[in-house]
């Protein structure tokens, strides 16, 4: 099991973290191999759901379930370190959620991922969530075993946040910006300066703008989830997890 | 010196983990406690400002710098994963800023700050702020050497915040709600039920408002760290930082 980030690993770091955190990281990997074999096996889409806290990730998927559910069988894992508010958000729209409280963990693991789904029932499932919690540094590192990463970035945190947080952003499938119905009275985010940082980090993630409050408009988000769920039948399955950065290649391969 | 956030330890942890994490914090306390003799010898006030990626630190600084920097000198090492941004808007306003990249670590710890407190005059400064990486979870469990530990939470966020970060907001001596103009386009954000959240954690943490777009309403806030600078000359340097929650004493203690 999982129990560390090894995100602070530098060139001179000791040989024996280095050892320990490699340890980590293959054992969580080998976990979460499972779990993305529980999931096929009941051909579920598991998505992992990141952001800062308060971008919100739970309005969304409250958006999500109320769209979705006549159609498409929801369930949600929803990881906080303290209170169960958002699992009960969830439940209050009829859909199975369960939390995990990490107590002072910054990100879920595959191990607590594994505990939670078999409280799931997944042979009745089509699409799981996978909440994780408020941060957009350290879930980035691992794992869960889902096949998708979406990361929301609230316009209320500034356009410069791809530049500044690179990891996550290059670990994203999508980037949801989020509260655009904000945008109108904010003068420090523009989506397009947004957009061309993260086209600075070197890859292709697509960006999506979204709104829940009041009149939800999420309708990019329901194409790209209908996408994944249906237009590339099978096929998200052979697409890899894009691999977390924090421990370079040459440091995890040999200390 | 510290590499590791030791935040995932839960009680099943393996011995071995728990030892690298133990040393890694004893090594970080110890240089912390240098960082803080540093301090010390040049009466130097440290604080730590901490909050969720975009709360507003840097706006605030620069509020705090305009209103301040004809009595006070100010200096600001800033912390983030990639890019000088932060540290570029500070020094346009003739302030010393010391810009350290974590690369993909999720927090500062006693290391990065003692290498670039070296690169300040610490002789001609009063009043020294480190702005922490953005992340409202792994930071409150480092020492840095600071004397205040301020944790600012974005009206954007919601007013949950305390309740669902409880380590961090139990290590703060300030709570500051930032943003709080907008206020008036929020309707997810009571500022009652955020103090409530905050006094539910069992301490006696203040909070204060502040809004930095437009007209700057930072008053509470210049007077709190006048109170720090001047109301108890001396004194601050007596109260212990407040320790981190992250792994459990007993658990420090030994294996």
């Amino acid at each position: 099991m999982c129990r560390d980030c090894g995100c602070s690993l530098t060139p001179e770091s000791p040989a024996r973290i280095v050892e320990v955190v490699q340890d980590l990281l293959c054992e969580n990997d080998r976990i979460a191999a499972h779990n993305r074999a529980h999931f096929d096996a009941h051909a579920v889409l598991a998505i992992n759901l990141m952001s800062s806290p308060g971008a919100g990730k739970t309005a969304l998927l409250e958006a999500t379930i109320v769209a979705l559910r006549s159609r498409v069988r929801i369930a949600v894992i929803e990881g906080d370190l303290a209170t169960d508010n958002d699992a009960v958000r969830i439940r209050a729209h009829g859909v199975p959620a369960v939390q995990i409280t990490t107590g002072a963990a910054c990100h879920l693991d595959a191990q607590r991922v594994h505990e939670a789904l078999h409280q799931l029932p997944l042979a009745a499932i089509d699409l799981l969530f996978i909440e994780n919690v408020g941060n957009l540094v350290c879930p980035a590192s691992f794992d869960l075993g889902q096949h998708r990463n979406v990361t929301l970035l609230s316009v209320t945190e500034g356009d410069d946040k791809p530049a500044k947080y690179p990891v996550i952003f290059r670990a994203s499938d999508l980037v949801v910006l989020s509260k655009t119905d904000l945008l109108e009275v904010l003068d420090d985010f523009d989506p397009q300066r947004a957009a061309a940082a993260l086209r600075g980090l070197g890859g292709d993630t697509a960006m999506i703008c979204t709104a829940v409050r009041r009149a939800p408009a999420i309708a990019a988000w329901l194409a790209w989830l209908d996408a994944q769920l249906h237009g590339r039948a099978g096929d998200y399955r052979r697409v890899p997890v894009r691999r977390p950065l924090s421990v370079p290649a040459a440091r995890r391969s040999g200390v």
